[in-house]
């Protein structure tokens, strides 16, 4: 190896970020922040690639913790341009505490940083070191709105359209099914037949229940039904496939190319949605797509817009690029571009994601 | 509520244990220590419960950011013996960065000490809290000896005999599979037909070479194969159980419900060995033993002898306890006793598990 490229040093942070307004979706609670985990590598020649993950409320400095006393001491001195090598090699020293949940944060992370500091190097962005086949996903604006009144729900997903989104998500999931259809009916009528219309169920449900939705979301034309279930119940997404022709999506909650796996061979998804900030980075979101290609699975993206902006569209099976309620475009440097529907990744080396510490440190701590 | 029973304060501290001697099996690596994690929960009548996890080497700082920044926090001021219910929130709470991987483990020490709070209230042994259906379960040394020449393995095994036990659990794993029947035919000669023999993969087999493995193991008459390829390969057990008549178990490295959901649906095994360190503590061990009891299934366990000896005779389906080489007894106030082949759990109130925290204290800091 070139020893301009061995690792020297990983900081890490961890900031908690306010939302705006407190958001609610079926299943996690109201909340009012979410966690952004920073690690930043430097290598011997004095370049500094940028990785990060989230959380939505807790797990920031159980990963900041993995990332400084056990991912840190293993990479240092090693090349950081050998990326398929290191990804595997901290998915073996963290298996026996690992195979998803924090492991898998922290290994997105490092990973994220590993692609900017190739990117810086080579002088490509990260849509083109991905696959390249494109750099304009189509893009929806999810809501996390589960707690809105009706009224409210239906200027939100207006305000989406002013903005230049043409496909919207909006939770689901109340007590009432009956309700949910009510919303949704509403949010059909503001958006008319021509948008596209997503909903996200957030796992509230259980499957008999989810049976019941999917039956009565069928005149809406859904594009699909997100996450109706526990994400690791892989048979029972297929038992609700056969259900409901609604179709059907997940991924944000796999969080290792097993259960990836696990979900293609048995629950009959229409979509696969993983997020680069949970599933191992861009290393682990493009094997995810990978596995999707022969099966002619749409990928997706879940959060982390300003990243996935780069990776959906450069698959050759490039699905929906979610852009997600976070308002992460206020501490980035590169507010996400959406025209007419669809994104645009940026065309600067690396990662395309740069920062606005000052604003970050200005944050309460966490 | 009694307010008695309030939770007051949770102190949690990492230890880094040296082992006698370096321990090596097919997929860990030679490792020289472990990491202890304790959790101690004091409530308002002064009254602290002590819990714990371990991990291999990794993951042990991560655990306990996650007991201080994420449990803690929604623990403090609830009932402690409101354990269902706290397991739940604290599952729920955790489920984004969670379902398995450190959350496991963090959740693993805060119940555990929970069990001991109530143990200690109610004046009761473990044994009796978690069953009571026996208390000196069937016990098998496990040796991490795949490092050891052939020599020195089957000096190994018979000093566990020397030491009481009747049942000697290997590493395999060689490359070549010759070097790996040829260590098994010495220790089974060395041991006799009479007493117990299992062996233990490490998931270091894929599906082809497991089964080439389990044929060529049959001569042996062992107890069982254990995790022989990697754990989220469900399917993949179920076909090597087709394949040869050498029982199959594993377990260790399930850490959610659903996980073990999984395994006895499409695993076909013998034996199922929960880890309470790593699976939910010991709420999350007798959930998998209800699991298994109408399936017929033996519950087993792994590691952490010192708790598990009142887990595993307490259940109706009560299989085998692992006395493991992690030397714990060292840093106990009582050592396990072993009896002609069987351990005998403790009859003192709570978990019956205190730790010599001078010695701990005395270890270099972690």
């Amino acid at each position: 190896m070139s020893s301009r490229q061995a690792i020297t040093g990983i900081r890490s942070r961890v900031f908690r970020v306010p939302l705006e307004e407190p958001m609610q979706d079926a299943r996690h609670g109201l909340q009012t922040y979410f966690e952004l985990v920073t690690a930043e590598i430097e290598t011997a020649d004095g370049q500094s690639g940028l990785g990060y993950t989230y959380t939505i409320g807790t797990g920031g400095h159980a990963t900041k913790a993995m990332i400084d006393h056990d991912l840190a001491p293993m990479l240092i001195g090693h090349d950081a341009d050998d990326i398929d090598t290191l990804y595997d090699e901290m998915q073996s020293r963290l298996h026996y505490v690992g195979r998803g949940g924090i492991a898998s944060f922290a290994i997105s992370a490092i990973d994220i940083a590993l692609w900017d500091l190739r990117g810086l190097r080579q002088n490509l962005p990260l849509w083109k070191m991905a696959g390249g086949a494109g750099k304009s996903p189509l893009t929806y604006r999810g809501g996390v709105d589960l707690n809105y009144p009706i009224e409210k729900l239906v200027q939100s997903v207006g305000g989406y359209l002013d903005q230049g989104y043409r496909a919207i998500k909006i939770k689901i999931g109340k007590p009432d099914l009956a309700e949910d259809v009510a919303r949704l009916r509403a949010v059909r009528d503001r958006i008319g037949p021509s948008n596209k219309l997503m909903v996200d169920g957030n796992f509230g449900y259980d499957l008999d229940r989810a049976m019941a939705a999917g039956k009565a979301f069928e005149p809406f034309d859904l594009t699909w039904f997100e996450e109706p279930m526990e994400p690791d119940d892989f048979a029972g997404y297929g038992e609700l496939a056969k259900a409901t022709r609604v179709p059907l999506a997940m991924g944000e909650n796999l969080h290792t190319l097993q259960e990836f796996k696990h979900a293609f061979e048995h629950s009959s998804l229409s979509f696969i949605q993983p997020d680069a900030s949970n599933c191992g980075g861009v290393t682990g979101f493009l094997r995810v797509a990978k596995l999707a290609e022969p099966l002619g699975i749409p990928v997706c993206s879940h959060g982390m817009q300003e990243l996935h902006v780069s990776l959906v569209p450069a698959v050759p099976n490039a699905g929906w690029l979610e852009v997600h309620a976070f308002q992460i475009d206020r501490y980035t440097l590169r507010p996400l571009v959406v025209v007419d529907g669809r994104a645009v990744a940026p065309d600067e080396p690396g990662s395309g994601v740069r920062f606005d510490w000052a604003a970050l440190e200005a944050l309460p701590i966490a």
